[in-house]
């Protein structure tokens, strides 16, 4: 198969969010103009990025919702459930680990750590929090291929090298410093700084 | 001024973020080629951004640090501290109001919301939770212009509805749905299953 583009594989969550939310509501059709009202973009763009995949769509009566969401879930791989461990049990750690925003979405925590011998052996909602110096092992032997980094930034280069030597190859990264990584692992950055400095610009 | 185009603004804050990092580790000046390894994005993608806003570096010498952030907080306008209000005081609003990554960014949390009586009153690091019955004129009265949505999904739109009304210009939303604002109102969303989904895609 060719290539797909990063910035349209970047687009197909939000258009599966949408469209579950509109199964939610009871749809069962919907078109890319009725999509793209909801998500902020046209119709174009999504019959376009859609159209990378095969045909989805009829002409006149639109996409399937269902259909589409199936679909969209074995594209992106998540027509399964992947587990994740959580790195760092500060306030956002915690957040994660009890996030309900997973279900239904492919993922499940399926462990936490912390290197503060404080933390370790504390529960948090399902989970016991385990020494960050049983990651290496404790991830690989369960084949854990994706991880949340939730530490301080002057630490998350260091979890990052041991994460990829546990054989993680996605990374979503909290914490505020772009990390290095080979080029088979994959990592995305969540930093609400950024989020609000990307909408600042257009304040006065 | 002419318009630029969205993508290179929202590029910026990565730059920004970047270069601060290699002030703190005592760097003076930096070139396109250095900071792109950083980042990983190309150097002629960052010469080419920049130069949108004007002469930053000089050919042989690179970028002066310093001054580059200093000219990158004012194109941002996070040359200023801005006052943001949270909404939703579960576990990740909780996590956003002593959130330590705003601090030297351009902004404060300075005030919080929920709308549970059970929560109302309740101290959270240095805030006393408010009714969210009070968020409209609470806001408006103080002039914030930026918020954080963390309510559930169902709530979502109602709080980005009172957000509008207050007087609000920017939300960084965390509930997993798409808002419907204003033209002139600016909305990014954080939603760690979409950060993730985008990898799984590359992962089998």
């Amino acid at each position: 198969m060719r290539t797909i583009p990063d910035i349209i594989i970047s687009r197909l969550p939000v258009y599966l969010r949408a469209l579950c939310y509109l199964q939610e509501q009871g749809y069962h059709t919907t078109s890319s103009k009725e999509l793209g009202e909801k998500i902020g973009i046209s119709p174009a763009q999504i019959r376009k990025d859609l159209s990378q995949f095969g045909e989805f769509g009829k002409q006149g009566t639109g996409y399937n919702v269902p259909f589409l969401i199936e679909k969209l879930r074995q594209i992106l791989h998540v027509d399964r459930v992947w587990d994740v461990a959580v790195i760092g049990m500060g306030d956002m750690g915690h957040a994660l680990a009890r996030y309900q925003g997973f279900t239904n979405r492919g993922f499940r925590v399926a462990m936490v750590f912390d290197s503060d011998p404080a933390k370790v052996g504390e529960r948090v909602g399902d989970f016991i929090i385990q020494d960050a110096r049983e990651m290496v092992p404790a991830i690989r032997a369960a084949g854990i291929r994706i991880a949340m980094i939730c530490v301080p930034a002057q630490a998350a280069q260091e979890v990052a090298d041991k994460l990829v030597e546990a054989g993680v190859k996605a990374i979503l990264n909290y914490a505020p410093i772009s990390l290095s990584v080979p080029a088979d692992v994959h990592v995305q950055y969540i930093d609400p700084a950024i989020g609000l400095q990307r909408m600042t610009y257009y304040l006065d």
